[in-house]
C-alpha cells in the first residue's frame, strides 16, 4: 500500500482552497486556490441584474461547485499524486452562510422561476440585512426568558441562522414556502459531494441555537405564527460531530475531479473550529487562537460550564467528546490596519520605505525598542465593539496617555497591547469559570506577520504561545478530519488525537513570557481592567451616550 | 501739532518686535522684527562654551539691547515718521524671565568674572531646572498653610520667580551674594530705557507671588536661612500697574535709536496681559483669549473673588482699578500641530496638497462637513496637562469613540472641540465663582488660521466671539500703554479706556453661536465634563497611575 493522502477543502469568503496532505506525516504536498466567479454579491444579482439593498451579501452556490471542479484536479496535478491514493475529504465553510434548497438539494436560485429573487440565493455570513429579525429574536427570547439566550452572551447576531431564515419567511414567503430545507453552505457542499445530508454540530451549535435540541416550536411561533415548525419543516435535527463520515464521494463528482468514487467525505466544519487539531490541540485546557483581522479563541472542556461572556458552548462543537467553548475579539488585525491606514504620518511611511519594510514591520521594530509601560499610553481594543467577554457591539475604541511627545510607535504598541489585554481578560474569565488555560496555541496570519504582537501576548498573559507550523491551518484541519472520516482501515486514523500526533506540527520557536515584562504588564492590565469594567459594564455610559448622540444626529440628517 | 505716534516693543522668546502705531486711530504704520543673536541658550554658554545641563534655558541680555537698537531705527525708517513725533513707548516681555544685576543695573553675566557662570545669565521663562526648588517652595507653603498658595491653584511653577531665585542661591551662592538685585527682564529693559526701576504689577503678581505684598521673611527663611530677606535685599516692593510712566527715555539711548530724549516710557508688562485693551476690552466681565500654541484667558473684575483652579488673581495685574484674573489651557494649537505632525496619513496630506491647502486647512474643511456629534469621537484636551481649572501637569490626552471607520477629520474635529470644552469649563468656573462672562474676545494666531475652531468655540460656549482686528495685538497693546504713559497733554490718552476707544479695533465679522449646535454640544459637554471630573479630580487615578508607571520604567532604565 503506497502513501495515502487526504484533501482539505476550505471555502472562504472570496475563494476556496484545496490542500493535499500526506496522511503519514502531515506533509502539505500541494495547494490550489480559486476565487468564486461571482465573489461576494452585494450590488446586484448576477443574471437578472436586480439591485440589492444595503447590508445584503449573497453568494452564488454554482460557484462553490465550479471552483471545486477546478481546485481538486489542479491540486492533484501539481502534486503528481493519483486520485486513487486520496482516502478522505474534509471541508470547512464560512458560517452562518445558508441557502434554501428543494427536495433534491438544488438551490432555489438555480431554478429559473426564482433566479431574480434575492432570497433564493445564498446568504453569506456577512449579510447584515436581517437585523430587524435578530432584534425580534432577541426581544422575544428575553421576554420568554429562553434558557439558551445566556449561552450566547444574551444576544443572537443578525449573522446567524434564524434571523436569516426569518427574513426569508417575512420578506419572501413564497421562497420560504417552496423551500424544502434551509441549510448551511458547509452542509450543502457535503450533500453535493456524497449525496447524504449530515448536518454538522459546529455550525448548528454556534450559529443556530442548537444545544442537543433547537428552541421550542412555541418560541418560534411567538416570532411568527408561520415559523412555528421551522425546525421540523425546514431543518433536520440529527446533528453530527466532526470526524464522522457523511458518506462516500458520488461517482459523477469523482469522475469530474479525478478522485475515487466512495472516497470518505467527512461532515462539514466551520473555518475557525476545524483549525484546533491542526494546531496540535485535541484535549482540554489549551486555547487555540486563530489570529487575523479578528481573533477566535477555542477551548475544549470535559464539563459544560456556563461562562459569562463567552460566545458559545457547544457539545462536540469542536472536538468529539468535549464541550467546545468559543470566545472572540471582534477586531484585532483590523485595528492595526485601521491605525496604519488612517493614523500613520508620512515621515513614518517614508522611513519604513527607506528601510525596505512595510509600515507594520517598521512600527513593530520601533515599538519593540520601547520598554513596557514607558510610553504612558493605554488603549481599549473596542474599535469594532467587544465580543468576549462583554458581548456589546456599541463599545468603541479608546486611547489615553498621549502627550505632545507621544509617537506613532508608542500608540501602535499601545494598540497591540490592548488586544493582548483583551485576550488576557478572556483567559481570566475562563479561569474564573473553572476552566484553567495553561498554554496558548496560535495560528492564522498574524503570528508570522507580527512577532512583536506574539511576544506581547506571551508577556501579558504570562503563558507560552506555540505557533502552528502550517500556514494553512484551517485547510490542514479539514484534511485531518477527512483522515478520521476515512478511518484506520482505509489508511486514515481512528480518531483526531491520532491524526494530530502524526499530521499536526508546531513551529520550533515558541514565544516564552518574560517575567519582568509580565510584572509590569500586570500593573498596566490593572488599569485596562478598571477601564474595561468602567465603560464596558455600565458603570459609566460614556460610549453608549456617544453612540446614542451619533445615531440621533445621523437619523436627523438623513 | 502733527500726527503723533507710539511705539510698542514686544520681547518674545526668539525675537523682538517694534510696532509703530498712530495715536489718533491706532493705525499700525510699520513694524520690524529681529531675532536675538544668541536666541535661546540651552546647549552651551556663548563665549566660554560652558555646557548647560538639561532643562536649562538662558538668554543673553546684550541681545535685548542690540536688537532694540536695530528695530527702532528700522521701524522709523520704514514709516517715514520722525522720532520727534513718537510720544511714548510701551513694552512687554516673556515672564518669568529674570536676571541678577549689579547696583548700576548691569547684568552680572556681562562682567568678565561671571561670564562663564550660567547663573549670572538671564533665566528664560522656559528654564525648567529649578524644579527641586519649586517642589520645596510648594511643600513648605503647604506645610505652613501659606494663604497665597490657593491663589495659584495650590502650585507654584518651576518657571516662576522664586524657584529661579532660590536655584541661584543654592547652586551659585557667590552670584546671589554679589547680585544687588534680581529683576524681571521686562523691568530691566524699562530700567535700561529710562534709568528708572519701576517694577510692574503683572509680572510680580502672576509670577512672583506678589499680592500687595510678597510672602513673609519667615516663609523665605523656612526655605533657606540665607533666603530670609530676599525681598528687602534683592527685590523692590514698590510695584506699579500698567500705564504708569516709569520715566523719560535716556538721552544716550534716544540718540542711538533716533527718538526724542525724555519720551515717556511705560512700566513693563507681560505679553499676554498687555493684549487685553488691544482687543478693546477695558472693563469687567469680558474674557480675552490669546489663542496660539496655548490659550490664555484674561478677565477683569471689580472684586477679588477666589475662584478655584484659576491660575492667578492680581490687583491691577491687567488693568488699573480692576482685579485681573488669569486662566489658561497649556496646549491648544500645540495639540493640533502634534496631531497634524504625528497622526495624519499620507492620503490626507496628498489631498490637501492637491487642493493647494495646508493640512490644517484641509482637515478643517473636511471636519466642517461633519454635524455636531455625528462622529461619536470625544477627546480630553490634556496633551500637556491641565492648567485651568485642574492645575495638574500629570494629566494626559484621551481620545474615545473610535471605530474602524473613524477618519482623521473626525479625530481632528474631536480635538478642536475638546479645546473648546476646556475653555467652556473655565467660563463655567468663572460663572460659578460669581464672575459672569458674557462676551469673548480673541486674538493671537489661531483665530485667523482656523475659523472652524472659532465657530466651534462660539457654538460650544454659546457666546459671540469678537476677534481683534490687529495681527499684532500684543505689540499694539504695549503701544497703547505707551500712549497712556505719555498722557493727554503730550498727545496721548488719559487712560486705557480712552486709548482703546481710539486705537483698538475688532474685525467686522464675529463668530455667532448656532443654537442647534449649542444644544447638541451641551450633550457632548456633559460627557466631557463627567470624564473631566472622573480623571481630573481624582475619582479615577488612571492618568496618575500611567504616569507613575512611565516614570518608574524610565527611572529603572536610566
Amino acid at each position: 500500500m503506497g502513501r495515502k493522502y487526504v484533501l482539505g477543502l476550505d471555502f472562504g469568503t472570496e475563494s476556496a482552497r484545496a490542500l493535499l496532505v500526506a496522511v503519514d506525516n502531515g506533509e502539505e504536498v500541494s495547494t490550489a486556490v480559486e476565487p468564486y466567479p461571482d465573489g461576494v454579491i452585494d450590488v446586484e444579482l448576477p443574471g437578472s441584474g436586480r439591485k440589492l439593498e444595503p447590508d445584503w451579501a449573497l453568494q452564488n452556490p454554482r460557484d462553490y461547485l465550479s471552483v471545486l471542479e477546478k481546485i481538486i484536479p489542479r491540486v492533484l496535478a501539481a502534486s503528481g499524486v493519483s486520485g486513487d491514493d486520496v482516502i478522505g475529504i474534509g471541508s470547512d465553510f464560512t458560517s452562518c452562510t445558508m441557502l434554501p434548497i428543494d427536495k433534491n438539494g438544488t438551490p432555489l436560485c438555480m431554478k429559473p422561476e426564482f433566479a431574480d429573487n434575492p432570497h433564493a440565493w445564498v446568504k453569506l455570513w456577512k449579510h447584515h440585512a436581517a437585523q430587524p429579525e435578530a432584534d425580534l429574536i432577541n426581544e422575544m427570547a428575553r421576554k420568554r426568558r429562553e434558557p439558551w439566550l445566556s449561552r450566547y452572551g444574551g444576544k443572537i447576531s443578525s449573522e446567524w441562522f434564524f434571523p436569516k431564515a426569518l427574513q426569508i419567511l417575512k420578506e419572501a414567503p413564497e421562497v420560504y414556502a417552496v423551500a424544502d430545507r434551509l441549510i448551511e453552505g458547509g452542509d450543502w457542499i457535503v450533500l453535493q459531494l456524497c449525496g447524504v445530508e449530515k448536518r454538522n454540530a459546529c455550525a448548528a451549535g454556534y450559529k443556530a441555537i442548537w444545544d442537543e435540541r433547537y428552541p421550542s416550536p412555541a418560541y418560534f411561533r411567538a416570532l411568527d405564527r408561520r415559523f412555528e415548525n421551522v425546525v421540523s419543516e425546514k431543518l433536520r435535527d440529527d446533528i453530527y460531530p466532526a470526524g464522522v463520515k457523511a458518506g462516500g464521494l458520488l461517482p459523477e463528482i469523482a469522475a469530474k475531479v479525478g478522485l475515487r468514487p466512495g472516497t470518505a467525505v467527512a461532515v462539514g466544519g466551520v473555518d475557525a473550529h476545524v483549525a484546533v487539531p491542526a494546531a496540535t490541540v485535541t484535549g482540554a485546557g489549551k486555547m487555540v487562537m486563530i489570529m487575523g483581522t479578528s481573533v477566535c479563541h477555542m477551548v475544549c472542556g470535559k464539563e459544560k460550564k456556563p461562562i459569562k461572556g463567552i460566545c458559545g458552548v457547544v457539545k462536540e462543537g469542536i472536538l468529539p467528546g468535549y464541550y467546545g467553548f468559543e470566545a472572540g475579539q471582534t477586531a484585532v488585525g483590523d485595528i492595526f490596519a485601521w491605525f496604519v491606514e488612517h493614523c500613520v504620518p508620512p515621515y513614518v511611511v517614508e522611513k519604513a520605505a527607506a528601510q525596505g519594510k512595510d509600515v507594520h514591520a517598521y512600527l513593530s521594530q520601533e515599538a519593540a525598542k520601547l520598554r513596557v509601560g514607558e510610553s504612558g499610553v493605554l488603549a481599549l481594543d473596542w474599535w469594532n465593539g467587544n465580543r468576549s467577554v462583554l458581548v456589546d457591539a456599541d463599545l468603541t475604541g479608546l486611547l489615553v496617555g498621549m502627550t505632545l511627545t507621544t509617537t506613532p510607535a508608542e500608540m501602535y504598541r499601545a494598540i497591540l497591547e490592548s488586544t493582548a489585554f483583551g485576550t488576557y481578560k478572556i483567559i481570566k474569565t475562563f479561569d474564573q469559570g473553572g476552566i484553567a488555560i495553561t498554554k496558548l496555541y496560535a495560528c492564522g496570519g498574524l503570528p508570522a506577520k507580527n512577532p512583536l504582537l506574539m511576544q506581547i501576548f506571551a508577556d501579558v498573559t504570562n503563558r507560552e504561545i506555540f505557533v502552528s507550523a502550517s500556514d494553512q491551518t484551517v485547510a490542514l484541519g479539514s484534511a485531518m478530519w477527512g483522515a478520521v472520516a476515512a478511518g484506520e482501515a482505509a489508511g486514515g486514523y481512528k480518531n483526531i488525537t491520532a491524526a494530530a500526533q502524526h499530521m499536526a506540527r508546531l513551529k520550533e520557536q515558541s514565544f516564552k513570557p518574560d517575567r519582568a515584562n509580565h510584572r509590569m504588564y500586570e500593573k498596566l492590565f490593572a488599569e485596562y481592567e478598571r477601564l474595561h469594567d468602567l465603560f464596558g459594564r455600565g458603570k459609566d455610559r460614556l460610549m453608549k451616550n456617544l453612540k446614542a448622540i451619533k445615531l440621533s444626529v445621523r437619523g436627523m440628517g438623513a
